[in-house]
């Protein structure tokens, strides 16, 4: 069924103009002022309001096994908020444990989204271990799935982190195929020993967390991949960079030709390390890694997405209960699960937060949200823009909403809100998923497993 | 007339597709498979060619007075040259004299263009000097002819350059009316006292001319830049930039958050400064300012131009003589006059020594040498872009064609060439001026005075 | 006569030991074990106690006309301060106005301490314009006099800041005469422009002060100095350092071979800028420039002094009466006198926040309050260090002493202290000037008079 | 039997002035003017000649079984060799291969020395593997025998090799004791895998030696070491630092407060890595690790021991037979035995391309190759410094020899000189070990065994 948007002031990452959008079979057949509308269209009006391309989160988990227990999100719920809060692609990692092999990883976690997933989604393919074996399995599921990203730990050695060795494989494979390495960077033997004195020196509260991963350990991490990307010539990706110590190596890496880009997440924007001092363990609810830093570190990082210095902006959406899962570290926050769910409310926090308060503009925001994340992990032009031939995934956004965000109204399936109460000053008011309308008004009404697989065009660059 | 361009390889900065181009009134009418040609339109098999959007020289010079002399060109040779290169839209600097009124310069520099202009062009409004009288001149300039750029020279003080409350007055006048500020950073002190001591000690040649202006001396001018706009918020454009130093210190403001674009010149990108110490006065044909510096800069750059953190390229295209012009300074290296003369050669140089050897890839190429430019100025998607509505400014590029630069086939009116005898790969075979064909096989054909005064956006990210 | 001291647990900036100290005739004559008492001699025993060299502040005004008024000391009332707080050299800026030639300003300043100084002491001549005639005297005052360091301002300008072109001939006569050159270094026109959008927000208290010379005001000078200083080969001196974004600029040209040595002051490392927020003009008592900073910046600057990197820690101390002086900027914060009196507090805030707060070690507080400074203006190893046929300039310091900064047991002649209740957890039991004694338990007891201007010696690194 | 120096041009680093020095016991028992000669003294008359404090190499092997072989020089060769050049102290690594205890390392090492020696000496305890054994021992090693340094290495895991845990062990293991930790930063994976690289490329050669090692690897190896010092507090020393950009890495960690100390060598000074290029297998002669640089980061070592950022002046020396050691490698360069045996030169060629051609002073010298690294180890005041109490090492320069090193006429044992025909312009007259001449004229003269284990101090800055 088509579907017609009229008077969208449509918004691009490099363009500002107002258009009809006329969407068909799934994609956008043309754009253009006073087309008239098929037989059957739905027409929608967006006056008054902003029209996006389908906002990306390049950085989620939803079936995520970690530190002996599972994320509360499955794909249902999961991409049921993601759509509600104006996202309308993720990308997941596959993380399998050291003894699981790629291929049965692959499928394990193609198997928990297909017949679920309520909009596209996308897998970072999870190198956890290195050997001529995963190798070749990691060659067909880069070339046969169209999966184009790795996605690996310099932390967690021994459980998903890889040695030096394991890196070095990994990145020459990446720059052979084109594959993009997304990087989650923190020294593991740095907080592994932190991690120990502290809890030797009776500091067991998640207030503890942040002083396990001080800035200059994630900067370590940092430093440590530019070091091998620049070595091998791979492309790299910086996963959840949250801090100044950090993002001054990835500029110095990429000012020096390294190839690199640069994610930060929303958490990082709006929330600081006192959150994580909260008393009654309420803390915990905080607790994510690399941990919530200093607020001097906010300035930073907005303006890195508004120069373009940081790349993407996404969530690391890990959703455990507060009143079942996190207590698991109550008495060593070394064991509280990591996470603070946010798939839902990024949007509204970067439209809030950062268009309202004047910190980036309305382009800026959907280059770094949307646009970005296409372009780098080989989705561009099918998603992250407005044009004709895109895929239909688009946002009407309403400037004028104001509301708040809660645990009790939110779609996300577990059973606290960081930001509970938090005013937000604009929401989606209608979401299309490749041309079907997925939410309408806050409420999802889109068909459940609607959402593909995507396959991604590799890197041409190299 | 209509002119279809059939099996085009498009190649936008953010895109690359294969597709027929339809042009009409002057515009991209449509871009599709198969597009049937209207009666009466020219057809042209792009088979084999790379179709770029039009190529935009960000800085050149067509009439400049300068050391008591003018350059060589006119607009006719000018843009003539620089069509032939598949460059369809300059940037030239209105550059008044310290006792010339604003309003007096723009008028003198539009006369010049007037009726001669083969391509469109386009003014940054040379601010050389700030007062109340020169504000309302400005203002009006820029809200009445869309000229939305200002320029300044942080060097030359006492004859184009402008001092510390001038500049804070210039900044602040830009940031109010959302003009972006192009400068020339070089410390104007320094730079006399250090060609003072030159020539006291008998250093009086060519070659001199890089220790009169060393890499610090760009770098505390770009440093000096930075920490006004910092304070003023403006936003600011540094032209020429020639080296590690300065661009060190342009990216450590972007880091903090000051808004900047940087550029870069050809010239930088593949000669160095051994040029200037050629023999018998040779030299000369290679003195500009900043100067060539020590080749290890080469590559810092091309890696900015890859990375994106250097923003664009232009050519400060300037000719003299080297018969009867550069000899001005032939005792005294200070009074050579300035300039490579490169908009003719810009882009087969780009292509040849930045795509083939692998330096940048083809879409980065249209980045940096047309994209963000019309971008940065306010000529986006107008220009810089091939798409339904843009201008069709286009350029089919063969990379097949081999050849030689040289004084004796070049267009531009100057009677040597920089790169005299060197090869390039490639060349426009075609390049159209808003749908009428002024390029072919090398050969200007088209409409002297179709150029238009291009009135360009204002920034609206303040 | 002679004094002995036994036991005396020595500390010099690069050594440490227990002996005995014999004075005579105002030098040290001897050092080791068990030294007979000469007859007459007076013999003090120190057990207990640490035997510094006499501390050096190498930045304090005694005698400053500023902003229409004077400060409060004269010779006799400041070194008298200065010697109960264990400062036994002290040096201070000849300041002339710009229509007071170097020759007349050396005069005065002379005249107003000979007869009256109760310690040595040294100038900095102030560079306050530059012309032949300036450089005739200055090269004068450099060779006769033995005063072989200049202070110039690039802020103040108009008053006694001096241009670009001064600036070079300044450095360059320093480099010729082997001069250090000490700079106050921040932008002028910035902090004028500031002030005056302060000024017309209607922000005209002292907690505005800090705004209207941000650190990148602060950066801009020192990286403006450091340019100027690289082309000269000049020495250089950064005067009142106060925060991480100047010391970043001043170690990066460090690394990059600029000559220069960098000062602190005690109260940008403990106190902070919400000082100048307090309410009902108390604010004012801690306005001086650069202003005082962000906390964050304090960590930096007491690890640059464990470092080394930064080289020496002054006072600045410029005593204004709050009741009386300061109220001159009631209305207009740009007019209260600049200064925080210090020159009495300063050890003894080294040694209870440095030393006893584990921050810096006994030998650093000597090396950065004492002999750094000596080795530095050429007074070594006359002044600076504990060692036979070094003046008799000595601090026997008790640590065992717990008392409380107050303007009602002050020395200096200023109605208010900026520490007024804080605790210090040492003193010096006794300063010698020369040999003589010249304070016991916080009492002045020595002679008025006895200090003598010191004559340098000249960097012969050149 | 005494010694008496008349009127020596004394050189320290902090001082320089002309007296007398007797020499009593093996100590410096007065310095003056006019000393009379004790009855049966040696009268040495050093008019027009320097006297300085015996030299310190913090940096040699002696001892060394490496790759197979075992250098060429002991104690006795060794030692003599370091005489005739003017060093009097010596450091050598112990060390164990990781399947030897660190006592039986030390018993080993200290065999090797005893009765041989004909210099003091020092050792840096190796430790190649950390756990709680090893921990017991060393700290025994430290305590009883007075060896308060580590020597540990980033690079060459398998071998000497420690990895993260054990790094993190050895630094808080030194932390708690006060002992100062060199090591030895480059990443060990970067190397292997690009030797692998490298040798599968057909480059098997010397002059891909350096590539194997390219200056980002060093920079890696830096940052890593500072990442960890900067969590354990411990003091650190960079051995063999050899370009800019480990440097910056170190000047970033000290400037944020990292405790470390930077050793540079003599052939990363006056060589470059076009020697490791030289044809026939020559290059051979000059393959160490850290390689050999590009020529542009002399300029910045020379500028970092002038300004004081680079502390020492090693050698790292290590001398295999060009004949039958170094062909080894002759088919795979990373079996070439690595050294360019310099202990011998290292003080002539500081004289001759640092002093006299005014890159340093005459007392920046004394600084880098003797007083600091006496300061940095715990070996100051007894040696490093010209002053009563000190032992009596001591070199009478003659600044007036000019003459050629060459393999010829060396005293090292080994086959050939990497400065063979080098010009000197300056050489020792003689060298006194603790009072007694050694070299006179460039002949060793003195005792052999005469050379003592040096029991050194702990760091107590902590």
């Amino acid at each position: 069924m088509a579907l017609l948007i009229r008077n969208a002031d449509i918004v691009n990452a490099d363009s500002r103009y107002t258009a009809d959008i006329l969407c068909e079979d799934g994609v956008i057949s043309r754009i253009g002022p006073g087309i008239a509308a098929p037989a059957g269209a739905e027409v929608i009006d967006a006056s008054g309001k902003f029209v996006f391309p389908g906002f990306i989160d390049p950085h989620t988990h939803i079936y995520l096994p970690f530190m002996g227990t599972y994320s509360k999100d499955d794909y249902e719920s999961g991409t049921k908020a993601a759509l509600v809060g104006g996202t309308t692609t993720i990308f997941e990692m596959v993380c399998p444990s050291r003894d699981m092999s790629p291929a049965d990883g692959f499928a394990t976690w193609r198997a928990q989204a297909e017949g679920k997933a309520c909009c596209d989604y996308a897998f970072h393919m999870g190198v956890t271990r290195f050997d001529a074996e995963s190798a070749a399995q990691l060659r067909e599921i880069v070339t046969r799935e169209g999966v184009t990203s790795f996605k690996i730990f310099l932390a967690y050695k021994g459980a998903f982190g890889i040695d030096d060795a394991e890196l070095w494989g990994t990145l020459k494979l990446a720059r052979e195929l084109g594959v993009v390495v997304a990087a989650h960077c923190e020294n593991e033997t740095l907080v592994a020993q932190l991690q120990r004195e502290l809890l030797a020196a009776g500091r067991t509260g998640p207030e503890a967390h942040h002083d396990s991963r001080p800035p200059r350990v994630e900067a370590e991490g940092v430093h440590h991949l530019m070091s091998f990307a620049e070595q091998t010539g791979a492309r790299t990706y910086i996963v959840h960079l949250s801090c100044r110590d950090a993002l001054d190596e990835a500029l110095a890496a990429r000012a020096r030709g390294v190839r690199v880009s640069i994610e930060t997440l929303i958490q990082y924007l709006v929330l600081d390390k006192t959150y994580a001092e909260l008393p009654d363990f309420e803390g915990a609810k905080y607790v994510m890694s690399p941990p919530l830093r200093d607020r001097s570190n906010q300035e930073i990082l907005w303006s890195g997405l508004a120069s373009g210095l940081v790349d993407t902006l996404g969530t690391d959406h890990a959703p455990f209960d507060f009143q079942t899962q996190k207590p698991m570290g109550r008495d060593d926050f070394t064991k509280i699960p990591n996470g603070i769910p946010s798939i839902e409310d990024r949007i509204n926090l970067l439209y809030t937060h950062g268009v309202r308060r004047g910190r980036i503009t309305l382009q800026q925001m959907v280059a770094v949200a949307s646009t970005n994340a296409a372009k780098i992990f080989g989705l561009h032009p099918r998603k992250g823009v407005i044009q004709p031939g895109a895929d239909a995934d688009l946002v009407i956004y309403d400037p004028d909403y104001r509301g708040t965000l809660s645990a009790k109204t939110q779609t996300q399936n577990v059973d606290y809100n960081a930001f509970e109460g938090w005013a937000i000053e604009g929401r989606p008011s209608l979401v299309t998923v490749r041309g079907e309308v997925a939410v309408r008004d806050g409420r999802f009404v889109g068909t459940v497993g609607r959402g593909q697989l995507l396959r991604r065009s590799l890197d041409t660059d190299a």
